[in-house]
């Protein structure tokens, strides 16, 4: 029986063979249906035995309204349902403090029933604790980010010590941890810092977002990254095709092209 | 006719003679009464004709789930019928890049009709910049908050050019504003680091928490903040009293109270 973070995420690994986390973003001006619960629905039934965990990206179902977090609530459920070993991440970016930080924690475990949320640790350790007291729950905390601006606070260096803004937020939040339930995002797109950041945190998870649209390399990734990453690929996936014929069928076909570029490398 | 964040601001700055700012944090674990919008309804029925702003903090509705966001819709609309002048901050501090920033924004300023909300700029500039593309809306950024552990990201200090994270953040996100969108948020517990930033930007509305719960002072804050500012409580306020038979009357008398320690400062 998984008890943490980590051994959920492991567990989600072994049964799927797979360390793909399909992003479900659903966007109206690129979804080939207009039902977000019935498009996520389709995507799921298509990829849940392929892939370790789903995220779903949570400003897409605000931008939405009340209906679309109605839709969220639903599609959480439903992968409960249907693929229950699936792990799944609210990718919501919360990050507050004190009696703030605890209704965020209520909400993303609570409300949301979701494995895992991502959170910003820019208030520090007040803003990543409160995360930390659901037992089996965990948080991935934005660390080094795949987009071109990331480097404008992440990589600032502190002198003396030389360690980097981003080395200084994986080491401070990785010591909350209880050994399972601290990971860190950690973009594709700089491989150089994904390798250093898993030479000095051997066993943390990682999550690996900015494959395929945003140019990172799942090969290279998966290489440098080790067995404790989740690999995570969104539009790339879930509109592979726009036609309302064959989306599911396509977005199978890319998690399985997304495995196989994992594969090699291994 | 204001027509930026910061005109809405001035504005509703010189019809309420106030630069206050409620946060509406409705805790079910201190609400004299269950209901969160008769809660709400209270507070700003009391307090509406002496505050410059309203400051929702999203993480106490998405606690209560769907039923606590429909009142926080509720709240936004009653706050525009019952008091159009006030300004209204969506403290929901989100973060994120691209086409997920872009629906964050869509969220804070169409769904939930908000002047302005808080962000995250641990991204950089492309996390704060889809929030610009607003007009007449804007962001307040996080910058220096008003909890212990704010120091382990916010005061690395970059060498050789000496400027801290905080100040980076400042300099780089008011950088992409049009003279009115980009406010900073900075704790009232950090005195010092907020004259130093009034003194780098003279203009720029800031969002100053941190006052009574937390121990900032706002006689102190008034001073060093100059005019541009909103001071913002929560629990002082809203939970000042926490008998149904008045806390909305000792909302009242905490809006005078706090009125009055910040002329002090004037």
């Amino acid at each position: 029986m998984a008890t943490t973070m980590r051994e959920k995420i492991v567990e989600a690994q072994r049964r799927s063979g797979s360390c793909v986390c399909v992003g479900l973003d659903p966007d109206p001006s690129k979804m080939p249906i207009d039902d977000v619960f019935e498009f996520n629905r389709a995507i799921i039934d298509a990829t849940h035995d392929l892939v370790a965990a789903y995220k779903p990206q949570f400003a897409f179902y605000e931008a939405l309204g009340l209906p679309g977090l109605e839709a969220l609530a639903k599609t959480i459920e439903y992968i409960r349902d249907i693929a229950p070993g699936v792990f799944v991440i609210a990718d919501a970016k919360r990050g507050d403090i004190g009696s703030t930080a605890e209704a965020y924690a209520k909400a993303m475990f609570e409300t949301w029933r979701a494995d895992a949320c991502t959170v910003y640790a820019y208030q520090g350790s007040d803003s990543v604790a409160p995360f930390l007291e659901y037992p089996g729950k965990g948080v991935f905390v934005v660390c080094r980010t795949s987009n071109p601006s990331s480097i404008e606070v992440q990589d600032v260096v502190d002198e003396p010590s030389g360690e980097t803004v981003f080395e200084r937020v994986a080491r401070q939040t990785i010591g909350l941890s209880d050994g399972g339930n601290v990971g860190l995002v950690v973009g594709a797109t700089y491989p150089q810092e994904l390798a250093s950041l898993r030479a000095a945190h051997p066993d943390t998870p990682f999550l690996i977002p900015g494959v395929g649209a945003q140019g990172g390399d799942a090969t290279e990734s998966a290489r440098l990254g080790g067995e404790n990453i989740l690999i995570s690929s969104s539009r790339g996936i879930i509109y592979a095709s726009q036609s309302k014929a064959d989306f599911d069928i396509a977005a199978r076909r890319a998690v399985e092209d997304l495995r196989a570029e994992i594969a090699a490398g291994r």
